[in-house]
């Protein structure tokens, strides 16, 4: 049997998310973030496609690189205005059953204390859906707005972050047992105080001694999201991530990327074949190639240049700005950039491109892969790169929203489905269980899974037993 | 023209809110406070009776002095579990229209910043019908889980507060000019960057130099809930609350109280007409007087002792735990109980109450007035509250859920109306516009409007005028 594909949406609670300019497309909706109706109808075209999910990114600042100033990001409507990602989700609980919601929230800005308590909150009234894209941000003006001169220094971002999530852990696995809450109105019983336990945690950056203030969620922990790309963030994603994001340009860095990580996995004792590889992918897709190409074609005139060129500056922290749009890439070394454009030579290996020709491919859809082709073509690109790569599926960033999504619900899932690469239905109960077909609580080797484990036979009790 | 009496509905993302041992009544619903329905459900009856809102308690502890253990709290529901009070919030406002919506948020443990935004993404999505109600928390047991030794020193804390707040008026009133989202496609122009402003701000407490990362929402800054008791949060309500929560048990208190704000308010150059006070209220109402009271009865069988207590203790900081339930309050000496205690007296002022009697009492709706009555009888005991006190209106609290909203919404709400005292249907526009029958913006004079004109005088611009 084939390898299923697995599929997220990419969007993001703003305006053209990683397709700057193109708001200005008759038919795009992003510019209606702000209204209910556009998560609710967005949630409804995902769950007909049988998407997995919906991931909605955030940052908490501006894209301040491109010139030195924020004054682009601003006019073209980059990321900003940007509103809070997580509020949007009970909205599009109430009108799907199966859709997975991944919110990225930054643990560098937020306590976890209260944050448990919001993800246990969004699991229950999802039953069960919740994901939790973890990131520690990466734009200075963000950290700058949380009064600190810069970014937390990375190895210690990561240090934190370990300690974040053992305080989740043992809120969300280790304070209340499974048959804590019973409910009993005979006895007058609602929870059993002998299985809930304080966390009594200690830690050399935070002190929570506690209970969850939450009964268990279907899932406990949400489903984990994590995209990490330095060495220590590919051992936090191995440690830690169920599912990994990856914006890997080409199929040769995605392959490496996937395997290296599988790799760590299986260090930190987990199974490496359990954890499901999303690589970030746009596709623009019609019933014949021509028709797509026109369609490319069409998005293209309002990709905004400074726009582009100012989300690829905040990613790479180059200033595109000190360049002319006529520059060739050949002549601007730096990693990020050349790591970029590798998959620039996916259509054509010998050429050389401009800067200019890098922003109207970073314009629609971001850093990922761009396909453009029939239904038929963009199927087997499909296949290819699980294939070839590892990859467990692809993360759609959109071009024009929501016709991008409507388009590959439309005409390449049924393809898919044709083929025996995608669902025809979804498995039943909560978003881990319909991911792994497992149960829906973590494993036991995972890192909460142990927590689960060792805290009920270690923690004290509410009320002794008599 | 007699004053119309407004009205908001109290509840809390848990089980039995203010009525510890009412979720073992055959009909109330608040056990299912984990469910989507369980607010869908509630947010169309209020709506359906033209409550101006609901407002949304929160705590970020538990209830631990009674006995000096949480264990009674944890076997009765005494308000944990206990989930967020935000989420619940967006798929209430996709089912209503009119309705407000109140939020408990502390600002003790949340940074402004991302707070700011949330706040923002809540009035967006509600279409400005956001409202928040400022707390400093009272429980110890908060604190500490925020890795304090005990809870921020009582007037430090109204320090910080009023830092907290401006900051938000400066993300919320300052940072975006009304006009600065163009949108013109025409001109590839989302947002003029010359009407959009870095806040700034570097204080004692807070440094958030940046932008606020939403554009203006429809009231810019939620209506403003507050609850202040001593004479810093007294000044804090006066200084900052469009809208005063009050819990006094008798209407001296209230009268007294009211007129005390009312007057703090002047002083700080606002309209004192202006400020909305809401007295906390329980009602059992019925056709008739028999049937109001049998209900009462057959309420009263399921108030959990331990679980009233428990609230009682963690309102008053008086372990009540120590005493026998026959013990009489006149032989308790505390401030906080003998002025909760005040209440009882409206039904029989020489009556002195046992400890037990206190349960029973504070275990139906909390430490507001308890009203029992026939549908007339009530209506002419709020309308003789409001004339008596010059009180604006009350905060219901349930004894079961959703019955009370219901009884309240079928029986009182049409009374009140005939007589000319509530509304026959809503105003347009925001909460703001709604409340006030003004604009949907916060008014000159206050604090907030303040910093509003001042912003746009002295803030740079991204960019400047060429």
């Amino acid at each position: 049997m084939p390898r299923e594909i697995r599929l997220n949406a990419f969007d993001m609670n703003c305006v053209g998310h990683q397709s700057p300019g193109l708001w200005r497309h008759p038919r795009d909706l992003s510019s209606t973030y702000k209204d209910l109706e556009y998560w609710t109808e967005l949630a409804q075209i995902l769950e007909r496609g049988k998407f997995d999910g919906l991931f909605i990114a955030d940052v908490l600042g501006v894209y301040d690189v491109y010139h030195g100033t924020a004054e682009h990001a601003i006019r073209h409507a980059t990321q900003i205005p940007l509103n809070d990602p997580l509020l949007v989700v009970p909205a599009m609980a109430q009108v799907t059953k199966d859709l997975g919601f991944g919110v990225t929230c930054s643990l560098t800005y937020e306590h976890p204390y209260p944050f448990a308590r919001r993800m246990s909150t969004l699991d229950h009234l999802t039953k069960g859906r919740a994901g939790w894209n973890i990131v520690s941000s990466y734009l200075d003006s963000a950290a700058r707005n949380f009064g600190m001169k810069n970014q937390v220094r990375h190895d210690d971002r990561y240090a934190v972050a370990d300690e974040y999530m053992e305080v989740c852990y043992k809120l969300w696995e280790a304070s209340w047992e499974d048959d804590a809450v019973i409910r009993d109105a005979q006895i007058g019983v609602f929870t059993d105080p002998r299985k809930v336990h304080q966390i009594e945690h200690y830690g050399e950056y935070f002190q929570v001694p506690g209970y969850h203030l939450s009964e268990p969620s279907p899932q406990r922990t949400p489903v984990l999201y994590q995209a990490g790309a330095s060495r220590r963030g590919k051992d936090f994603a191995a440690r830690h991530a169920e599912c990994v994001f990856v914006a890997a340009p080409s199929k040769v860095i995605l392959k490496n990327y996937v395997s290296d990580i599988r790799r760590r996995a299986a260090g930190f004792g987990r199974d490496p074949s359990k954890l499901l590889f999303f690589n970030l992918l746009t596709v623009i897709v019609a019933p014949t190639e021509e028709e797509a190409k026109r369609k490319h074609q069409e998005y293209r005139q309002y990709v905004s240049y400074d726009g582009a060129l100012a989300l690829g500056s905040g990613w790479t922290g180059i200033d595109f700005g000190q360049y002319r749009p006529d520059q060739r890439l050949e002549y601007i070394e730096n990693d990020a950039v050349q790591s970029a454009t590798e998959s620039l030579t996916i259509s054509d290996p010998s050429k050389i491109w401009t800067v200019e020709e890098v922003a109207n491919w970073i314009g629609i859809g971001g850093l990922g892969p761009l396909l453009v082709g029939s239904t038929e073509q963009i199927a087997d690109a499909l296949e290819e790169w699980v294939e070839e790569t590892d990859v467990d599926g692809f993360n759609l960033a959109y071009a024009v929203t929501h016709e991008s999504f409507r388009d590959f619900a439309d005409l390449v899932v049924p393809e898919l489905q044709k083929r025996g690469r995608f669902k025809q239905q979804y498995l039943p109960g909560t978003l881990r269980e319909k991911l792994f077909n497992g149960g829906p609580k973590l494993p036991d080797e995972h890192p909460g899974g142990i927590i689960r484990k060792q805290g009920l036979t270690q923690l004290e009790p509410a009320q002794s037993s008599a």
